[in-house]
This record gives structure tokens, C-alpha cells and sequence, in this order.
């Protein structure tokens, strides 16, 4: 474990097929008025709404309502989720949803009592909060994101084609996070992969950095080992309950800040994907599959004991009779034929991104420098290129 | 991931060489009268009761001390700890040692201000703490029993020789534990790999129920690589920083809650080594050590395939060409393999037991029903000869 660090998480989860019922315990702890908040309107069409709304009313809860938030939440979109929580003086947001629902429902949280523009001030400039939060719960309905047990909110500019992240304090965490693996079955199956892979890159991106053997490694590899297990089974059978609550288990230990402690962490495919994403609108979990491959094939000679590892432990990969580097290249082959299996996007072509757009993806990929390989604007380039062939 | 559960855990952590200074950021939230709670003395030897003495004084608070706490808390001790908790009235218990010292500084937070006989209510019926609690912080200077990050306490009755754990609720809780791993290097080596030893005691006791593919035991299979990784190297050199924080924050992981999630537990290694400890005041882990192997040899049959899990998938066995009875004994081997190397106690001879005591010893054994098997008097008492005689 290197350097000091200190841990907690204040987000209790509720886990289960039973879990909703949960609300009933939680929503007496706060104000009256609650703002809803939620995506395309697939929970109108599941019953969810319906199911909530009665629980809400029967907790006494005058409701408003923020709908529509989109795969990719937009700054003007913020601004009009913080206007109605303004207007309407709410104690409490609900966001039911997924990653993007909860992602936003942070930024209106910690946004709407601003006196500046929040973008700039905390998305860009990244200050902290210093105005009145507005307490949050949330009810997923897909996974992948973590967003659930974090402080992470990403939102784009549609104007300066921005996608940026902003981890917010433990102030912003969700109160409490409602997991029920049911709710979770009606995901179509492209955004169900989807979800897996970005998952298994929120854990890659903590687990390639650094060379000690650090439990939070052996931690990552045991995930790892699980969601592969389990997304496998649930491609086949997608209400297979214990493939599927395994996997949102999974998901949310994967990025509530457990693994990354004692380890520097890398984020190189999130930023690159997220410059696709700010270009094409494509599902999140989309852009990093078909960029990791690419992306970890040129950092490989730079980390390669841990490659090695991980082709090991992970993949099973026999090492006898072979060099460290054939080892570690037979890693990410199976690796690919895991992401093939699942039907993953390996090229960005197929996400909407054309020749033309590649100078700006690049200019739009923040490099970070907790990973194996500082990365030049020739090698981001030369990832998106790969991905273009592969 | 079986059945409906909640998560959540209250404890902040602080972690790594620097962590001692965090105090300063923690007692400022509570009043001015602090209990310190330790034990033999041995924190006077090593400069840490200076230390900490200081930064109680420049926080400007009156301390109170409650010295001399055993490695196996009696409740004699709680009656006089609690005495002088009560008799300050103090605002805070700051517990500075192991498990033992932070196990019982924990009685004493729930138990000073209880009208009736703690020993009757929170440890023999195991009621809900309905009394003012005061709050504790730790400071740890040996691992292995994870009290840092939970509500357990283990109090030991010596008129009726009666061990008996209770699990408090979150309120209970450490408000805060600061990891040194630095303040663990004076720990003699008998007591570091006794503390070792719980470490992975805790991890399986939880491992050997089920037999789903549970996301946790993934995860507890990542945390039994990283121990007994860390702690060959920390054998050889007991100073050396990786290892033995590594362990640390192993150790807390094995036994905060996280890892039961989803579970049934069996803890019947601890319901046995508990009564063996009310006997002979052995030390905690080597009991565990003593038992687990004749255990787990025992119940082998009943837990087939996750034995040959184990062995797999922990100690690295190849299944190719064995009946998975002969890969789950294989595991055991280099488990026991293992176990002599870091000259752990196999024989309750050694720990003071006598043929005398085995028939108290099994009568005191409370029988756990998680587990892959419920254990007959018969059973616990072939596993108390089957040690005598390894």
C-alpha cells in the first residue's frame, strides 16, 4: 500500500429483489418535497414509476418531476434540472436510472444553489462546493457505472464538445443507493454488455499503475474474475438473478473508491473515450471497449510484469515455455475474444466516429499521469487509428 | 449474491505512516474528557503514549486512563472500565493497542452507562444497546482481528470459563481508526503470526458457506493471496513497509462486513478456539490455528466443491488428472505447508490444554448452523483429539 491515504464511504446500500421497500425507511429522514428525477421514460414502462410514485405518496412526498435525462447529460439540461430544484425549494432528489441519471442527479445536487455557472466553476475549474447540497437517493435500474456508492458526475458540452468527469466529496455521495438485480432484467442487451465492459474498465484503470503487490490488485483481480464469471452466464440467461446481482455487486465495489487506495490510478481509456463520447453521443461502456484493446497493447512493454500478472491471474494464461511478453499478449487476446464473445464495439468507426473527427477527439482527451505510459497526442491518435483497423 | 442485505459502514480510516496526525483533525469533534484505553504497558516502551499523550494535550484534553486491559478482556476489567468511564463522565475512548484493547474499549462504550449487568444483557442475551454509548476512536498497533472497522467485542468470563463474542450495531463502531503499519513492526513474531493466522481464520469462516459463485468469494480469494503473499515476506522481514501494510489493510477487509455480504457464515473455528481461550487465556489466533485444519478435514465432504475451489484457486493446486477429493485434500497440505512455515500452533497441548478439559471445552463450544455442516459434541470433540495428536 503506498503513501497515507484515508478511507469511508457514506452511501448505505440496499441490496435485493426486496430492496425498494427500503424507500419507506429512508424518505421519512428528509423534507417533503422531492424532485424525481429520470431518463427516457422506459421506468413509465416498466411499472417503476407507478410503483414509486405510490410510495412516495404514501410518504406524505409532494413530487416534481425532471425527466428526459439523456445518455450523455448536457450542460443545458443541468441547467434546467437546477432550475426546477430552485424554483421548487426541494429537501430531497430521487434519481432512478442508471449511470447517466445518477451521474446528473449529482451535478443538479450539488449544482443548484450555485451562484456561478456550475460548469465552469465544477466541472472546469473543479472548485469545491461551498453552497447548500441538496441530499440525493438513488434507484438503479443498469449497471456499470458505480455511480451509485461514488462522487463521480460526468456531463458534456454540447457547444465546446467537452465530456468531462468531476468527482465530487463525500457531500455529494448518495444518501443511500437502492440495488435490485430485478429491475435491471429489462436492459436492452447491447446497454447490458455495455454496462459489463465499463465496468471491467473501471477496475483495469485502477489496476494498471504501479509495481507493488498490493491487496488492492488482489482485490481488482477477484472482481475481475467474478464479473467475467458471471457476465458470461447472464449473456446466455439475462435473468439468471445470481449472474445478474452478482455483476451489480460487482460494479459497485469496482469504482467506490476502495480499490484505488494505495495505488496511483490511470483513467487514460476513460478520457479518450469520453472525448469520443463528447463527438459521437455514443453509450459510454461502447467508447472504452473500442479503444482498450488498442490502448493496452502500446502501454504493454511499459507495464509489463503486471501484464503478465494479469494474463495470469485473471485469464488463466499457462506461462511455461513462454516469454513474460507472449504471456502478457496472450492476456489481452483473451481478453478480446471475451469482448468479441459479448458483442462488444472494438471500432470506433462503428460509434459514429469519422476520419475528420479524430484531430478533435485527440485535442479533447485530457492526459493523466497515474498509468504505466504518459501518453503523446501521436499515440491517442495512433489508439483511435487502431481501433479504426481492428 | 443471496438473498436481501443492507451495507453500510460508519468507520473513517486513516491510513499509513503519517496517520497519528489525524488525531488532531478528530478530536477537536468531541469533548474535553478522554478515556485512554491500552494494555500491558508496552505502548510506554515503544514512545507511542508520549506521542499520543501530546497531542491529547495540545488538543487541550483531560485524559483519564484505563490501563492494563488483557489479552483475553475479563469482565472484571469491564466492570472497572466502565466504573471509571462513568465515574468521569468522559466524552470519548480513544483505544490504543490490538483487537483485545479495541474489542473491550468497545464494551466499555456501550456498556458504561448500562443499568443492569452488561455481561447479562449485551453478551449473554445480546440485546440491543438502548443506553447513552461514548464514542471511540482506535489507534492500532497490531492486526488480525479487524475490531478497527466493526462492532465486534469478545469479553471472557473466567467464574463460569465462558468466552463470548457480541456484535454491536454501527453505533458502536469505531467512529475512527488510524493504521499504522509502521507501529506494528514491534508486535514479538509469535503474536504477528497468531495475528496472521486470524486474519485468514476471519476470511474463511465466511469463505466455506455456499455454493453459489458469490462476487464475495471472489473477493475474499483475492484477499487470502495477498496475505499469504505479504506474509511469507514479512516473515523473512518484519520491517518491511509493503508487506506488513499490505496485511493491515488485509486485515480490516477480512472482517468489516464487506466480505459476508450475500452469504451465509460459519464461524465455527471461533466458536471452538473462543472456548479453548476461556480454558487455557491462549492467544486468540493460535487457537484458531490449533483447530482449523482437523476442521476443515472434517467437514471437507459436506463442502466438496468449494474445498476443490480453494485449492485451486487460493494455494495454485493443478486439478489435471486428481478426483476432486484429492484436490481438495491437496489444498489442505499446502494450507498445513504453510502454516508450519510461519510456526503456527497446531497442537492445543501446546497452548495449555489438558485431556481433562476437553469435555468443558466442547460444552462451551456454542454450534454455528452457516457452515457445510452442523456440528454434533461428538464432532467438536474428534476435532480437539484430532490436534492433540498433529
Amino acid at each position: 500500500m503506498l503513501g497515507n491515504f484515508s478511507y469511508s464511504n457514506p452511501t448505505k446500500l440496499y441490496f435485493g429483489e426486496e430492496s425498494l421497500s427500503f424507500l419507506n425507511e429512508e424518505l421519512p429522514k428528509y423534507g417533503d418535497k422531492v424532485l424525481l428525477v429520470y431518463g427516457g421514460g422506459s421506468i413509465k414502462q416498466t411499472g417503476l414509476y407507478d410503483e414509486i410514485m405510490q410510495i412516495l405518496a404514501e410518504n406524505g412526498k409532494q413530487v416534481f418531476e425532471d425527466a428526459g435525462v439523456m445518455p450523455n447529460p448536457t450542460v443545458e439540461k443541468l441547467t434546467e434540472g437546477c432550475q426546477i430544484a430552485k424554483d421548487n425549494d426541494v429537501d430531497f432528489i430521487l434519481a432512478v436510472g442508471g449511470g447517466s441519471v445518477c451521474d446528473y442527479a449529482k451535478a443538479v445536487s450539488a449544482s443548484a444553489f450555485c451562484e456561478e455557472d456550475p460548469w465552469e466553476k465544477y466541472f472546469i475549474r473543479k472548485e469545491a462546493v461551498d453552497n447548500p447540497i441538496i441530499p440525493l437517493g438513488c434507484v438503479l435500474t443498469m449497471v456499470g457505472t458505480g455511480s451509485e456508492m461514488n462522487g463521480g458526475s460526468v456531463i458534456t458540452n454540447t457547444t465546446t464538445t467537452q465530456k468531462i468527469g468531476r468527482v465530487f466529496g463525500e457531500d455529494v455521495f448518495p444518501k443511500f443507493s437502492i440495488l435490485n438485480p430485478v429491475l435491471t432484467y429489462t436492459v436492452p442487451k447491447q446497454q447490458m454488455v455495455a454496462g459489463f465492459f465499463d465496468i471491467m474498465s473501471h477496475i483495469l484503470e485502477q489496476y494498471f499503475s504501479n509495481e507493488d503487490d498490493n491487496t488492492s490488485d488482489y482485490i481488482m483481480e477477484g472482481l475481475l474474475k467474478s464479473l467475467i464469471h458471471s457476465s458470461k452466464i447472464a449473456l446466455e440467461n439475462p435473468t439468471d438473478y445470481e449472474a445478474r446481482s452478482n455483476i451489480m455487486w460487482t460494479a459497485t465495489w469496482a469504482l467506490n473508491t476502495l480499490v484505488a487506495k494505495g495505488k496511483s490510478t490511470d483513467w487514460m481509456v476513460h478520457m479518450i473515450g469520453q472525448s469520443i463520447g463528447a463527438y459521437t453521443d455514443a453509450t459510454h461502456g461502447m467508447t472504452l471497449s473500442a479503444i482498450s484493446l488498442p490502448y493496452y497493447r502500446l502501454i504493454l512493454p511499459a507495464g509489463l510484469a503486471k501484464f503478465k500478472r494479469y494474463a495470469i491471474n485473471v485469464w488463466g494464461v499457462n506461462p511455461e515455455g513462454k516469454t513474460d511478453e507472449q504471456v502478457a499478449l496472450e492476456g489481452l487476446s483473451e481478453m478480446e475474444h471475451y469482448m468479441r464473445t459479448l458483442g462488444l464495439v472494438l471500432n470506433i468507426k462503428e460509434l459514429g466516429a469519422t476520419p475528420d473527427m479524430l484531430e478533435g477527439i485527440v485535442a479533447g482527451s485530457f492526459i493523466t499521469k497515474g498509468g504505466y505510459k504518459v501518453l503523446t497526442k501521436e499515440d491517442i491518435m495512433s489508439v483511435l487509428i487502431e481501433s479504426m483497423n481492428q
